[in-house]
């Protein structure tokens, strides 16, 4: 029956919009021995987390922790522990994940309105204010970062307005977080979920978030203890409890903070993965992070483009850590990867719905976000465009990125300064 | 603001009923680099855990796989995607984990019929059958392994009575898999919910779980793909769709399929960790893990009576892993237990509800339970009793306990074998 042998998992190079590489630090932090959920070495950690959280976040706000489940697991807390129903929702739609905000929304018998726009470009901020004003909804649920079409939607108007109109903004900054600029309190975000297998370099199976005293109120009025551990202090009965227990924020809260009262049992080697993860985005610095993107999305952008291939999207909507590569004719895209994965040991990503079949994704997030890792997935990309009959422009490729890199060095050591943008 | 060290976890003794300590092996499982979630790679050990988990439930079924979350999100991504609104359910409640049931079969609006018994005592299996006979529900939910009382509900007269009566059987077996024998077949357990961070000794944070096609028709009829990803071949309008996106086993099935349509991103470290975590568990042999449970804690009990302690509880419906004690009459429990931890680095849990600071409860699982732990703890805790003042009995408890184990070992080399059982 047994005979699976022990885990003896491939090196690979993951440029794809998520799970990516993962920091060795983070991986070594995961083999500590575990401890007993209120042990206070434990509970130490969870508010250390919790600090560098907010740090992340950009916020002040009191509450900062993860969801124990993988990214989605976070929207589904905020919007259902938010949502009750009949809820008037707006969400702008701009690809898939707006699709994933309404699935939950749906789920959880919200009153939903939606606006679209076509796959590869973003909404003016206006025509979502707008559409504010006009739905009135109680809550707009916007994805800031779009993986599948490599679009970023700019928030810093949008979530000033709601807060004037009394309208709660939530955000899936899942893809952004740690990458880019996600001002929580500054543009006047109501709550956030954000990723860890993405530019924080974290495996998959937890989801930050944030939300302020807005949110709370909400939640204090949905507050149902369960029986099991419930005392006289809290009430019972409440109109429209959060149909979920374990998305429960109101029941979370409770755990994270100091009454610390039972509810899951905090998944521990993932949490020493996430502290270790945003220790080191907040080592790095959140500016010098996001320039290390900026940085290398450019190295890649203008191999790819002296390559002779053209991108799907370009300009200021464009998501930095996620660069969509238009597919040449004639070339089938599905065997391009399998050849990447295959002879190179490197993962790009095909893509979603209408663009299926028509471009690929290629990541550059977090630990995965490195100059070695730009120069191979060009060259590995002119090798196997090649292989497949493709018309490229040979040789190109390398020479446009190393000159981004050179010139990159060059600016470094003119500030006088030791190289940290390109690590 | 980073003034945060590198993670440096003390090195505890854990003897709760979870989380338990976590086999190294199990740790350095998780060391290993990231995989893409569709890497054929990885992939494959998505499959190789299927199967495990098959071996672990002693079951057949198709679907056995983890949800990604701690063990509360298998119970509620099995209720909240079996029950529909109105739909009538039964509780037995023997302890805190019955009222977690209630509370996730409330907030997903099903009808709720509850039985209770004294907490420490379970239920005579004819009542509970005559109770679904009475009530015709449509779903039994029932513990298992209630850790909060230290009490084992028998159930292999249950679930044929549901099979006939077309009552579906929903398990709690968080605290029970891998420690003692959970027959998903034999017992015609419908769905069957296990726990990681107990006798299995991984982390926290995957509940694996499994369910036959009596509850597959139900998803069938239920299912509804989100837009996103949705094919022609999808149906989209749903009579009661699974309130959940999170936790719909029906678009999770599609994901752990051969389908492999997109949903979450699979927690891959922690997926690592369970694979190796049933690796262990199936190489050891089941019937020889379950041996070794009742064996090390026969050697506890008898420790802790020979010291002139009382148990909570004994007899059939004892949990194998779960020892309650009664805290003996003026001694602080917290003090004894905040010493364990202070001067031993021994873990031991307090109790919820009625029991609170009643008992103690002295977990024995999967790599916790082992010959120098229950020695350890049997030898701390007579010393924190005789320096809070108990009347106890000196120096009795730990041969008590040495006689246990050097009859074993003895019984082994009469049985003319290797010790397997004590480890």
């Amino acid at each position: 029956m047994v005979s699976f042998q022990e885990i003896n998992s491939p090196l690979r190079t993951i440029m794809t919009p998520g799970p990516v590489e993962v920091d060795p630090r983070v991986l070594r932090a995961m083999s500590n021995p575990i401890l007993g959920q209120f042990d206070p070495a434990f509970t130490t950690m969870m508010n250390e987390t919790m600090e560098m959280l907010r740090g992340v976040f950009q916020t002040k706000n009191k509450w900062a922790f993860p969801i124990d489940g993988t990214s989605r697991s976070g929207l589904e807390a905020v919007l259902c522990s938010v949502l009750e129903p009949g809820d008037k929702v707006l969400i702008p739609i701009f690809g898939r994940f707006g699709h994933l905000l309404t699935e939950i929304a749906e789920r959880n018998g919200a009153d939903i309105h939606l606006m679209e726009c076509e796959w590869g470009t973003v909404f003016d901020q206006e025509e979502i204010i707008n559409e504010v004003k006009r739905v009135k909804p109680k809550v707009l649920a916007v994805v800031h970062g779009e993986t599948s079409t490599g679009c970023m939607q700019p928030l810093d108007k949008v979530g000033p307005a709601c807060r004037e109109l009394g309208v709660l903004t939530i955000v899936d900054a899942v893809a952004t977080i740690g990458g880019t600029e996600v001002k929580v309190d500054e543009w006047q975000l109501d709550a956030v979920i954000g990723g860890t297998q993405k530019c924080l370099s974290v495996p998959s199976g937890m989801a930050p978030i944030t939300y302020n005293e807005r949110v709370e109120e909400i939640l204090a009025r949905r507050k149902k203890v369960e029986k099991g551990v419930a005392t006289d202090q809290d009430r019972v009965n409440v109109q429209h409890p959060i149909r979920s227990n374990y998305f429960d924020l109101s029941q979370l809260q409770d755990y994270w903070g100091p009454r610390r009262l039972n509810h899951h049992t905090e998944a521990t080697s993932m949490l020493y993965a996430l502290r270790e993860g945003v220790r080191i985005v907040l080592q790095e610095g959140l500016k010098e992070r996001f320039s290390r993107h900026r940085f290398h999305e450019r190295a890649l952008i203008e191999g790819i483009k002296a390559m002779g291939l053209t991108l799907f999207n370009e300009g200021p909507q464009k998501l930095p850590m996620v660069t969509c590569v238009d597919i040449p004719e004639g070339v089938d895209g599905e065997k391009v990867r399998t050849m990447l994965l295959e002879q190179f040991g490197i993962e790009i990503a095909s893509s979603f719905g209408p663009l299926h079949g028509k471009i690929w994704r290629i990541g550059a997030m977090g630990y995965s976000c490195r100059k070695e890792n730009i120069l191979f997935v060009l060259s590995a990309l002119e090798a196997s465009l090649i292989r497949n009959g493709a018309k490229i422009q040979v040789g190109r490729g390398l020479q446009a990125a190393l000159d981004v890199y050179e010139a990159g060095s060059l600016q470094e050591k003119e500030n006088g300064k030791e190289s940290t943008v390109i690590k």
